[in-house]
């Protein structure tokens, strides 16, 4: 697997997405309203940052409010989400989808539970 | 600029960088004792995972006090550090290295102040 991108979670994802522009050269490269979440994806090389801004109540509003804007996750890619999960299992690493699901910019999804995997909330994406 | 890495910090690296082999069959491509920390460079395309274990009192161990194990610092590549740095200067942001330093695996490094980059500890890094 390879690293896919950095999940961020911010109150403005528009300001953010500027300034990271501005600072560090990142281009909005695709953006939607995805479960939620205005979500905004930032290309920095071969991988993403991924910016999160709740719309509605859900996860990342509670993260906000507990953790203030931050680093969220951080995702691996894989061409074998399906494996990736069998692999978790047999390491017995608690899992937070059982099943790949739909992710934003149309990905498949997983994420695995960070108390197993270092602290680390670690999502599996496959394209 | 392009991704460069994630920093982790953990209580053992060695036990991380097996799990990570095992679940993502990413390589340890570099390590080193840096500045009171086990360094581990773990390979994912062409960024890397860097895990941070604390040898002695210093900065990731006060933050694994606080926090826990978890993403500790994103790190961006670029050819030019000092272009970098006096690029955040012009947008206001607050340096916590105002000169770049030598960082781990040969690098120059300089860190930017996370109340300015949408709450995430920022790291340029030149190979």
């Amino acid at each position: 697997m390879h690293f896919d991108h950095a999940g961020i979670a911010t109150d403005d994802a528009a300001t953010l997405a500027e300034l990271y522009g501005d600072l560090f050269g990142l281009e909005t490269v695709h953006e939607e309203v995805f479960d939620g979440m205005r979500v905004v994806f930032l290309e920095c090389g071969d991988g993403y940052f991924e910016l999160l801004e709740p719309i509605t109540e859900g996860t990342i509003s509670r993260y906000l409010e507990e953790n203030g804007p931050g680093i969220h996750h951080l995702a691996l890619a894989t061409d074998d989400i399906e494996a990736g999960l069998e692999t978790a299992r047999e390491h017995d690493v608690s899992l937070i989808d059982e099943e790949p699901r739909s992710g934003a910019w149309g990905h498949t999804v997983a994420f695995l539970h960070p108390k197993d995997t270092g602290g680390i909330l670690l999502e599996l994406v496959e394209h």
